[in-house]
């Protein structure tokens, strides 16, 4: 049966996913849901012709079934490889675009980033790992997205779905300066501060925030703000600054006696220890009319970023986050002395995914996908 | 001389200009200053051919120098013709990207767009008539987008460079669902509310406004809400309703017996005579903890658009706006309950040209420009 004309028009691409943990799975998930619905409106059409995490990989010839696509992988025996991961994208015969979708955390996923560009495939991330990694990755991936042209989106790497880096490359690419981007970047930090009010004490909010599965399991992954220092450094690049992740002072909130301790259990026992001291930082706060908060800022007159924990006025934007929101606060040329600011959810898995899935469609409009 | 191999794969935009009022002079300065440095780093190579307005139009078979524009339109005397402004474009002998960049806010111009983009013609606009007017242009707009393969940006026809369209798009595209957007859409009527406190009077809260410069020459154009209506009516097709303009109930500021004074002055000399009843709203709110609000909503489940002014209490976002400040709060499937919320200046001729400028970079990604 011949296709219909519109269908020789669709964009037809080849997916490879990477990591299919927590965001991954809510990503196949939604592409199960709504591939249907792009493929008939907008001419998209995606196959999943991959699937791998550390261990093995599912490669397969036709689409794989979203609907059953767990089954399948936990029967797959091949080992990860992720060259032969990529040459089997390579190897579809139909004009598609192929492209590696990274779901994972994983630095050694992002080292491969390279090896696929330089073969034409695409990468969307949600992967913070090369952008806030060694500069020389960073800006090799960066030459070969100029060079090969190919197509490299990661608006999930700071806030998860939230309109920030599409945001800042709007401006710079439509000629605005950056001044200063600062935000909070911590789900988790900021459920743990908009909480810590007078009278509570910070290692019961740590404690409640672990229980409802707002932190890693090992608190200390989210209070030593690396993640946070990831997200700065990104966001650096971003705003035009050459930082490595090591130029980037961190206040960690971990007590310097804790940092040994060899379970997060053990963490947790001693962490009340410490709470004296926080409880004084939050209390000055309060005599002073303001709130503690842990921010990121990226100021690029002066070339530097940071993360720390930083009193504001009650009336500050900042002061007046809820939940387990990020808050993004963009300063520019333009943007002054009013900013731009963007507020939301920047963690979970399905708005993560969803950013994910954003820029898949962004990408599909690079080849001819109707905007 | 040879052109360098670079040159050869750069994206070149024919671009006319209608409407070089505030926004289009401050796109032409901004695009004088910034596309060298595009064309360097990015390989994209726009040349303005035309420029026009209501009365004249001045076509150029080169780049018009964009650092003497307006001494050059000065001097033209060609009567506008919005056909062949299009056709002017369209002779271009190199393979170049025509496009129309619409910074007129006129209905007649948006008349022209079905007759562009059927020639092939880009249309980037900050123009909200098309995506407010009636159904039945808009559509014919929308099926030619599709059908043509042309593209229609128009990301600063709510919240002007804010990230309001684009996110929206992002999210439909990705399979959320939009649930509802509600938001404070004019920076004059932000203004009016934000600074309407105990004590003020509304009608010397709207002359300091005026004198400000931030109200249209008659500040009913603003207070009778059909320019927040508009981005209402956008805002619901965005969302996937089908409302018109006049299906949207207006709640309007401009008293029924000020509609009919003749000048912008005599309404300003009677509105005091108003001025108890809006202080009795504003006391009202006040003692039960909350402040009014200009908002404009779009309920999709509902079906429905609205405007009106509204009690909020003052922990609610909308409550803790400053200035002329815009802000927009989207709930959707993924962001619930807690919403995605947009804010910041949504309104000037800076912010505006520059998100008409990032339409532009937009565009040129879909014929090859590195993302």
């Amino acid at each position: 049966m011949a296709n219909p004309r519109t269908k020789n028009d669709d964009v037809k691409l080849a997916l490879g996913l990477v990591g299919p943990g927590l965001v991954g799975k809510a990503l196949l998930d939604q592409m199960r849901d709504y591939l249907p619905v792009l493929r008939e409106t907008r001419g998209i059409d995606v196959s999943v012709l991959g699937i791998a995490n550390s261990r093995k990989m599912l490669l397969s010839d036709r689409a794989i079934d979203l609907s059953n696509w767990q089954q399948v992988f936990n029967e797959a025996t091949h080992p990860s490889d992720l060259v032969g991961f990529r040459d089997h994208l390579l190897t579809c015969k139909d004009p598609v675009v192929p492209v590696i979708v990274d779901c994972s955390a994983s630095d050694h996923v992002s080292d491969f980033y390279k090896i696929w560009m330089e073969s034409g495939v695409h990468v969307v991330t949600a992967n913070k790992k090369v952008n806030s990694g060694p500069l020389e990755r960073y800006q090799a991936v960066r030459s070969l997205q100029k060079d090969r042209k190919v197509h490299y989106f990661y608006e999930t790497t700071v806030g998860a779905g939230l309109p920030v880096i599409s945001t800042i490359k709007g401006l710079v690419d439509s000629g605005d300066r950056i001044a200063s981007v600062e935000g909070v970047f911590s789900g988790t930090l900021s459920y743990l501060f908009n909480n810590f009010k007078a009278g509570a004490r910070f290692s019961e909010i740590v404690a409640e925030a672990k229980a409802s599965g707002y932190t890693e399991p090992d608190p200390r992954d989210d209070l030593s703000g690396t993640d946070v220092a990831r997200k700065v450094a990104n966001l650096a690049r971003e705003s035009g600054l050459e930082l490595e992740l090591s130029d980037i002072p961190v206040r960690s909130l971990v007590p310097k006696e804790l940092e040994s301790c060899e379970t997060s259990e053990e963490f947790m026992r001693r962490l009340p220890e410490f709470d004296g001291k926080m409880t004084r930082l939050q209390e000055e706060a309060a005599r002073a009319g303001e709130v503690l908060r842990y921010v990121g800022s990226v100021d690029v007159a002066a070339g530097k970023g940071s993360v720390e924990l930083r009193n504001f006025p009650a009336s500050h934007p900042f002061a007046q986050l809820g939940g387990t929101d990020n808050i993004v606060l963009i300063r520019t040329k333009r943007y002054d002395p009013q900013p731009l600011v963007v507020t939301g959810p920047g963690a979970g898995a399905d708005v993560t995914a969803g950013g994910v899935f954003a820029d898949l469609v962004k990408l599909c409009a690079h080849f001819g996908a109707p905007s």
